[in-house]
This record gives structure tokens, sequence and C-alpha cells, in this order.
């Protein structure tokens, strides 16, 4: 794989002169560019040491302005960074739109050293290739334009640019332990990064391997592909969304009627009972067996939660619903249990400007809680799949392609070792416009009613379709929803409740 | 000071059940209302162990709707606070407008336990205290309601206390070793809180002593006290909006000659020469010094900020200057000797929406590096006095506090060890011109020019004078303003880069 990097390819000094200056105008034009455009670039640079990554990243911010270019870095990881999902620091680091970001070896380092030094096997390392795939994928799908590059020395050279950088007391600081100790592995290193890059560079986040001996030939190479590839994305992401925005524009014509479009395809026929018929939604408690079971409850909720703080797992609730089905006083139910200080509530409307620069995923992420703590999400990343495809937010392609990005990131929470929650809180029609006119006749309610809630309504059987689907596609073994029925609130209420309690002793029993 | 807290008041249950449905009506009014209002509610909830710190915050969370409250508790501090001054974690949580924050002793723990336990003398404590004034004091100034209650239990109460808590198996681990200390050290405890209270007890942040023998009384108090203060701060918040806003619109109609206001008082006298007249402008190197000299700064650049990163200190360098007065590219050059990995330069412009909900300093504190890290401020806090005054986007009574906050911010910076440079890059307003008008021919650099910059250049005189007055009132010993005299772009850098070298190794040696 790495036979076209040893072959010496260099550029001449005066070449290298003649060909810079334009270059340079070029990069610092596409920068503008990608300024204006909706999708950050993301470039990897990894490879053998002393190759030229660092070379090349300090390369691109001297060259193009480094107020929008991002450059990250990881270490051991933090406490905090060890009490989430291993994921989530490059998630907090992702740019926004029209930035750049490098990454230096990043998501590949953990992978490629513990296979090289740490022992794990093949499926190890490819488990962790496939996260890292998944990872980009979902950048990729969101339009981000990924690029990665391994730079690469053979072993006889890896070792005179070690020497040469030692004998530099400018450069010497560069040269590590760890250098050395990778150098003396070369041969694993060089096996298992062949894997790497064979699993891993997929279509829309290829890998180029550039050859890292002669520093003239790696810049030009480095630069003039990042520039190529940006312009050519920027050309393709344009025309992309102009097909999408046609494409939901008939789709909103078709849906009030105007005009007509294909039906977006879905799993959940018409006519046939949907998973939310199923509910015996006439099951009701009394006010009596409510108290008891409550205070019982809470009691236990109580205990079991600082159980889980001991344990050092952390919890995350996630409440969608119908409007007006219960979710904020359930929410409350739930939480006085607890203390104040070990839970944070979370309600997710319209997405800040920081959240509506980054990938939908990116605001949910940077709330996931520490070791020990609940966090309860009054609305969720379900988002995508409920108002979102209904209201044609979001385009068929990218409300279809969630349901993966949603139990792939489930599956990070659960595996990093917290307990996830899925609650649906349903009502039935007439139980939702009973609720609706007391809320307009409630002084105290009445802030909860909005016109948008009389105008969701009418789109109840689309959103029951959206639900269903959704159901159907994201419960999982591990990350289960629970259906609540809940015209009946003490009903609900205690369901919630108890299921929690459920789920808190099984993973302690666990 | 505790006397009334010790009169054993309390309230029947049969006079709290009838009181309680009002009041949690009202609490959820108020919340509402809140909402809406344009600025947060901060409460501090300290005092004796045992006297229902988080019982209130408890009870709060559950009476009012818990997604708009935070509650803040806070531990040793992590590695990534320890790297960063003291306020960071406060400033950090700091919430948006229109929510309430509840923080669990907060920024009063450390000197309160330091004085009790860790032998700081008087005046260590008073100037623990004296820096939580200035916080507050930064808060409630820019409209935030700042409450504190101390729960306050005698020495006998506090030993009843504890003992039934342990007794109560689902209360029992509330009680730590702490605890027992605490009360073991109770005079000197409570000694030390008076002196507390007494020295941070302002008209605008008071402290209520609330007794904590009676959970009924308690809740009452502190929730009634909370009521009535929100409201009244409601309503006195909506009459100074409004005259502020009828200040800074005959501030603006005067500066269009629209109507007459009075000229906002300034220290700087019309017709006196200003600090910058002072500047030599004329100054200049030839290309050939250039060249030697940037290549040998560079290195000693790169070679002090390798030490700086093993002496672990963080450095932050602000740029300010006249538009087209050469900022990004002297800044390119300063950070291409150093390695992409060890900075971030930040471009600011319009804050965000997160950043525009929250005191303006907030979006600064959010950015402070790490120990090691460089971070370039393009732009910065200075906006205050500068954009924000000359537009009126901030009112005279804004701005002209922000100097004491500018100091207070910085002063808290340098004390925790990082190195504060500030860069005014200066350029006579013929020298605008000419680069203004080299943008407009210049392809690559077009973009660079807005019309905004056109509209700018017009209220030179009203920058200058601001300027003059921003070096005047924040150039200090711990961090003064260094002016570059840009109007040769070689000189400028040669001076900025040297200036970095020379404050990098004063700080070494120092």
């Amino acid at each position: 794989m790495f036979e076209a990097a040893e072959l010496g390819r260099k550029i001449a000094k005066e070449e290298f002169d003649r060909i810079a200056p334009a270059l340079r105008t070029e990069m610092v034009e596409i920068q503008q560019n990608l300024r204006r455009a909706d999708f950050p670039v993301i470039l990897v640079f990894a490879g053998v040491d002393g190759a030229g990554k660092s070379e090349s990243a300090n390369l691109l911010n001297e060259w193009m302005d480094p107020r929008w270019i991002q450059t990250q870095v990881y270490g051991d990881p933090t406490r905090e960074e060890i009490e989430k999902p291993e994921y989530w620091r490059y998630w907090r680091d992702l740019p926004p739109k029209g930035q750049f970001a490098i990454y230096l070896s990043a998501w590949y380092s953990r992978p490629v050293l513990d296979h090289v030094y740490g022992g794990t096997d093949r499926a190890d390392l490819d488990a962790t290739l496939d996260r890292i795939n998944s990872f980009e994928k979902t950048l990729t799908d969101d339009g981000a334009l990924v690029l990665k590059f391994w730079m690469h020395l053979s072993q006889p050279e890896q070792k005179k640019r070690l020497k040469k950088l030692e004998r530099d007391p400018d450069q010497s600081w560069r040269v590590t332990k760890a250098d050395w100790k990778n150098y003396k592995n070369y041969d694993r290193f060089i096996a298992t990064a062949e894997r790497t890059i064979m699993r891993t560079s997929t279509g829309d986040a290829p890998w180029m391997i550039v050859e890292g001996k002669d520093n003239r030939y790696r810049s030009l190479t480095v630069l003039s592909t990042i520039r190529d590839a940006v312009r050519k994305h920027l050309k393709h992401r344009e025309a992309e969304l102009k097909i999408s925005a046609e494409m939901r524009k008939s789709r909103r014509e078709a849906a009030t009627g105007k005009g007509k479009a294909d039906k977006a395809p879905t799993t959940v026929l018409n006519g046939q009972p949907s998973i939310l018929d199923k509910l015996d939604m006439d099951q009701a408690v009394s006010r009596e067996t409510y108290r008891t079971e409550i205070r019982k409850l809470r009691a236990r909720l109580n205990a079991l939660y600082r159980q889980s703080k001991a344990a050092g797992f952390s919890t995350l609730a996630v409440f969608e619903g119908w409007d007006a089905g219960g979710k904020g006083g359930t929410i409350r139910r739930m939480v006085s249990a607890l203390d104040a200080r070990d839970y944070r509530v979370l309600p997710f409307a319209a997405p800040t400007d920081e959240e509506a620069a980054r990938h939908y995923l990116w605001r949910f992420w940077r709330h996931i809680p520490r070791a020990g703590r609940l966090t309860v999400f009054d609305r969720s990343w379900y988002g995508r799949v409920l108002v979102e495809r209904v209201e044609h937010f979001a385009s068929d392609e990218e409300w279809g392609r969630a349901y993966a990005e949603i139990n792939d990131f489930e599956a990070q929470l659960v595996e990093h070792g917290s307990l996830l929650l899925k609650f649906w809180m349903n009502i039935t029609k007439e139980e939702q416009e009973a609720r609706f006119k007391n809320r307009e006749v409630t002084p105290y309610k009445s802030w909860k009613l909005t016109d948008e809630d009389w105008r969701n309504r009418e789109k109840w059987d689309e959103y029951e379709l959206a639900v269903n689907e959704m159901v159907e596609r994201t419960s999982t073994l591990i990350a289960p929803w629970t259906l609540v029925e809940g015209n009946d609130k003490r009903f609900a209420r205690l369901k919630v409740v108890r299921t929690l309690c459920d789920r808190l002793q099984a993973r302690l029993e666990g």
C-alpha cells in the first residue's frame, strides 16, 4: 500500500517558488468561499512520526487565515472525557459550517496504538474502525467534506528524519520517546496502518497517502489536494442543495394539496393497526392508589439513584410525546424524588445559532451527563424523525438516515455504560382536545398553549405515522422505548417512575 | 447577627397547607414572567450544614418548572478548572436571561472553609470577599437579580438535625464527615460566616438570614422572599430599560445632529494631544532588516514559547485596532512561529444568540486557554468601550463601568498566572484610506472591505476619543497596552513579535 509513497518524489526549490504564490492565493480564496458555504471541512492528518503531520497543519495556518481554522490535538483523556463516551470530545470540537478543522490523529490514534501495543486483536481493531466509519459517515452525510491524509516515510527515512530533528536545537523537542518506540515497532505499525486505511477509506471520506520525505512535495500535494476537493465540494453541495430544496418544496405542496409528489417511503402501512393502536388507553388508577404508590416509588427511586451515583454511571431519560401529553408534569414528579444537584432537565425547542451551524446531534452530545448524574431530555434527537420529518424541515434523505445515526449514537452511550430510557407519552386525540381547552381557560396554564399546538394537531395522522416508524426503527434491546398510556395522568406518572426504578435496579444488579 | 434566626420561629401544618397552594401558583407565574424578561435570577444558598440548603433547592425545582432552573454544585476543581482562573467555572455556568440558577455555596465555599480550616488570616478572607463583591456587582450591574440566603441553625439544633438525618435511612447519606467536622468548629464557622455576610451583603446582592429549624417556616420564607424580589425586579427592570432606551435614542440623535444631549463624560479633552498623537507614525524598517529580524524573532519566539509550555502558564494576546490596521496579517506572522496545536486564533464579531443572552464578558471567559496554550483574540472585550460605545449599543452607564469590569477580569487572569498582552494596531487616517482603496482593487482582498468600514471611518474622531480613554483607563502595570505604530507593516510586525518575546522572557525569568 505504501510503495508509491517511498519513491523519493520531490520538488525542487525553484519549482516550488514558482508554484507557491498562486497556490497560496487560491487557498485564501477557497477559504473565503467556504465561509459562505453551508458545510465544514474536516481534515485528518495522521501517519508515521516525523512525516510532517504538524508541519502540514502549520503550513495551512500560515497560508490561510488562522481565524477560521481550528487545530485539534488530543492527549490522555481528562476526568470529564473519561466520564463520557469516547467520541464526546471529537463531537465537542466539531467546527461550524464554513470553517476548517484540522484533527491530528484524533480518533485514529487509540485504535492504531491499542493494536500495535495494547494487544487488541484483529476483531477489536475492526470494531473500532467500524465506529470510525459510522462517525465519518454521519459527518459527510450532513454535508461535511472529510479529507484524510496519511503521511508516510520508509523506516530508514523515518530514522533519518528523527535524527535530523534531534540535532536541530529548535526542533529536538518534537522527538519524544514514544516516537522512537513507534520507530522500533515500524513493521507492526505499518501493518496496522494498512488495515486501518483499507477499512476506513470510503468514497466520502477517502485517505490520501502522501510521501513525507520531501517537505516541498508533501506541502504542495496536501494543499493542492485540499484546494481541488474544496472547490469540487462547493460546486457539488450547491447543486445538491438546489435539488433538496426543490424536493422539499414539492413535498410541502403535496402536503397542502397544492401539488403532487411521491409519498415518502415508509414501513407503516395505512389502514393497518399501528403500535400506538395496541395500547390500552383506558388504564387509570385512583387517587388513593396513586398517593400510596407514588410515595413508595419515590423512596425506591431515591435509594436506587444514590446507589447508581455510587456505581458511577450516568442516566439519560428522553421524553417525547404528543403536545399536552403530560411530559412536563411527569418529569417534575420524577425528579422531585431526587436531589436537585444530581439532575438537569433540558427542554429542547428551536436550536440556537451555534447549534444550527452544526450537525443536528451536536446539541445533544454537548449535554451528555457526567458520571453519576441524570439528564432529562424534554424533547430530544428524535425531533429529527418527528417534527422535522412531518414539517419537512428535514429532507426524506435526512430523516430517513437518522434512524441509523440515532441507533449508533445510543449504542455509544450504552456501550460507555450509561443508562438510557426513552418514554413516549401517549394520549388520544380526544384527550388532547380536552386538555387544550382546559389550558385555554386556566390562567396559570395558558402560557403552555400556542397556535402552533393547534396547527400540529391538524397533522395528527402524519405524526402518528412518524411515531410508529420511530418506535419500530429505534426500539432496540439496549435502548427500548417505553410507551406510556397517558390519558390518565396518575397512571402515566406511576408507570414512568416505576420504569425508571426497574431499569436502575436491573442495571445495578446486572 | 444570628440571634433572630434562633428564635424558634415555625409555621403549623394547617397554616402551611392554607398558604402553600396560592404561593405555588404564584411561583409558576413569576417563572413564566421571568422567561420573557431580560435578566436571570441567581440564587445562592449557603449556611450551616443541615439547615436546609438542598431542601430549598429541591423545593424550588418541585414547585416551579425544573426545565428553566439549573442547580449548580461544585466539588474539588477538575484538572481543567485548576488550569483556569477560579471564577471560570462560575462564569461558565451562568444562566441565560429569563432563567433561574441555584448555586449551592459555590463561590462562598472556598473563602469560608479556607478561613475556618486553612489558616488564611483576616486579610486573606477579606480579599476573597472583595472578589466576590466585584463578581456579584458585575452581574447585578448587568441587570441580574442576585439573592443570597444564609440558612442558620444554632449549635444544639445543628446537632439534633444531623442526628435526625443520620437515623433516617433515606437521608443518612446526606450527613458526611465534613458536616461533623464543621459542627465541631461551629464557633469559628459562625464567626467567619458573620464576617462574610457582613462584607458581602450589598444593596444589590443582599443576604437574607433564614432560621432553618422549621422546614415549613424556612420554605415559606425563602419562597415568598424570592417571589417578592422577582416581582419587584421585573417592574424595576422594565422601567430602567425604558429610561435607558430613551437616553440612547437622544444620544444617537445628538450624534446625528437631530437632537441635543449631554456629551458623555470623558477624561480626554478635545483639542488636547491624545495618547495616539504622541506616536511616531513614520517609523519604518527596510525589507532586508525585516527579513533578518523576523527570522531571528521567530526562532526566539518558538524557543520561548516551548519554555512557557513547560512552565505551564497560558498566554492571551488581545488585538484591537483601526479597520485595516493590520491585525490579521500581524497575527498570522506571529502564530506562524508556533505549532498549530498550541494556539487558537479567535475572531470576535457579533455575538451568537447564546452569548447575547448573557453578560458581555461571558463569551470571553468561555475561551480562556488551558495551561501552556496561547489564545489570540482578534477583537475582544474592549469592544464594549470601543464600537459599543461609539455606536451607542451600550449605554453611557454600561460602557462607563466596563473599565472597572475589564480591569477586574484581567486582574483575575494575571493573578491566576496567565500572561496577558494587549496590542492597539494604530494607523493614520490617510494610511487607512490608502489601504481601503487598495482592498477595493485587489481581488483576493476585496472580501475584507465592507460598507461598514467606510461608515466607521466617518466616526474616526469619536473612535479616537474612545481609544485614548480606553488606553488611559485600562493600561495597568499587570496588563499594559502596547501601542503599535502600524503605518509600516514591517515595523508593526516586528514590534508585536518582539513585545511578545520580551514579555514571555520576563515572565519566565520573573
